[in-house]
């Protein structure tokens, strides 16, 4: 294992006084944690619920990276693919309240959710409101290594911008959730690994797999998918996914669609770029229509080589006025020009 | 050899497809071409002398992600790893032609300084005045398999950046050119590979490392560097890598600096967040400042696992402040927030 770390049981601190230091415009740690939260100039400027999330670390930009004003108010970073304590997540909540309550977005694990719901009792102490939103937008598998149920991957992107977007509208805790769960219902993904990602304290990349072969279904931990096959082409693979996503959605050429294609890490832009290529072709031929559209590496695996495509069905067109407001962050990018 | 790509002679053409029609807001393919030129609503609202740039292909985000308000007005994509041609470079010259003349940004390998060069021949038979910056910042080592002197490697992006925000401010050729030599004069760089770079049309890695060793001032081709040594840790590679570059500064303690940390394509950010962290507290340690800093990738080479390390030091503070300037691009990120 070759990795530029100082000492594997450093990783996640170090990391994000780094991140921190890199950034200080957008984001601040909060002391004695590996939690992040906004250090911009219009942070508490006006009342609105706090948005937070957080997980296992290892999936950066995410979500430290989407920490900035129209996004998440503050990001709890756990060790590597293991979820965050409860008191850390706790002190993001209070780190982010301005007693209008707090959102929280959790990606489906089961220590994840079990964190996360610890913190919200520690914060129902001291009289904060907090509501969670669950992401399980992996369609790949039920009741994983480490879920039950659906595993919550790149779709996470969709929910944070589109909540950060919502609270900074003014929009109440209530009326966030209730937004989260129906994005969430909308939103489904797909992943494939090329290569495993290796693990800091492990060494070794999690997986093998043969010289032509892909795990198709991955999780962003190196769980398993549905098995191995060949390598396709782009334009095979572009269908393959779209198919397995589509199925999802009750009638398909009712919606249009926010697509990501999204890189595990290790996979160069350009080949994301021509299996986004291909997927537009392809849903165009299908009849379906894209309304907003990204490729890049959002929700990474460490250094595993693959890419997943997630496509949300756009039930309100207010959820496209969200994804495409302004949010400034490290992760996220330039949104002050339009499609 | 995996990638997701569908043939090996398609990869360029199909990545501007993809690119193009993920980002139309940005940018769009100039039409038998390879190359793409700016799509928003600004460009050409006011007269002003046109930025290109453009190389071989496998280093995305450079160039096409840089193309946008305030960055480059279009770019030219090489086949992977090749020089684009002259044509090819004559068409994006002539797309951002508004009779101010144009700039053109050229890393300093013998193919493309060549190319660009005769694509200003053919310039100047339209009367069109184009005056060309070579980027030269990879200290590590002279005439290199590609190159006669130093090579052009991520200090780049600085080069893109501030050009683009000066022609924004209305800066005549004359004046940018100028500009642009100075700040290549204090642009140095100098990259580390933990694993080499797989050229799509070769299939397999462009060297062989053992387990623990790393390749020391490697290029952005697969170029060879000063030889192999053993990876050190995070804390030591910040203190070599700054090393290699203060050496290059008459007085390293009269100026501040942009620092870019950049990974080569299938390093984690945790690893280069981790790196950056290291890098400015043996800056600080050594009394130097850094005032503008960036992490992440932004210069790749395809799969290559590595970082570089960027100084520039900022002799005039006007520099800095077009590096804040705001751009609206894929890949430089958000804009309006500043450190």
């Amino acid at each position: 294992m070759k990795k530029i770390i100082n000492d594997p049981g450093d990783i996640v601190p170090e990391m994000i006084a780094g991140l921190t230091a890199s950034y200080p415009q957008y984001l601040k740690q909060i002391p004695e944690t590996t939690a992040v939260v906004r250090n911009d100039a219009a942070f508490k400027q006006h009342a609105k619920v706090g948005v937070i999330s957080g997980g296992g670390s290892g999936h950066e930009p995410l979500h430290a990276g989407y920490v900035g004003q129209g996004m998440l108010d503050a990001a709890v970073a756990g060790q590597v693919f293991t979820s965050p304590t409860p008191d850390q997540i706790y002190a993001a909540i209070k780190a982010v309240n301005q007693g209008e309550g707090v959102l929280m977005i959790v990606k489906n694990y089961s220590g994840d959710v079990m964190n996360f719901d610890m913190a919200k009792d520690l914060a129902s102490v001291d009289d904060i409101k907090v509501e969670s939103v669950v992401v399980d937008d992996d369609v790949a598998v039920k009741d994983s290594l480490y879920t039950q149920g659906r595993r919550g991957v790149a779709g996470t992107i969709f929910v944070e911008k589109i909540l950060g977007a919502a609270s900074e509208a003014g929009l109440g805790l209530d009326d966030l959730k209730k937004l989260g769960d129906a994005v969430v219902k909308n939103t489904k993904s797909f992943a494939v690994a090329l290569h495993a990602a290796t693990v800091p304290e492990v060494g070794k990349p999690g997986f093998d797999l043969k010289p032509d072969e892909i795990e198709f279904g991955v999780g962003i931990h190196n769980e398993p998918g549905t098995g191995q096959e060949k390598l396709p082409t782009s334009k095979v693979l572009a269908k393959q996914l779209i198919g397995k996503l589509t199925v999802e959605f009750k009638d398909p050429k009712a919606h249009k669609y926010a697509v990501l294609v999204n890189g595990m890490g290790a996979t160069p832009l350009s080949e994301q770029y021509i299996f986004m290529g291909d997927v537009l072709n392809e849903l165009h031929a299908q009849g379906l229509e894209a309304s907003f559209t990204k490729a890049g590496n959002y929700v990474t695996s460490l250094d595993m080589a693959g890419v997943s495509l997630t496509m949300l069905a756009l039930d309100d067109p207010q959820w496209l006025t969200y994804l495409n407001a302004s949010a400034h962050t490290v992760g996220w990018g330039d949104t002050d020009v339009k499609r």
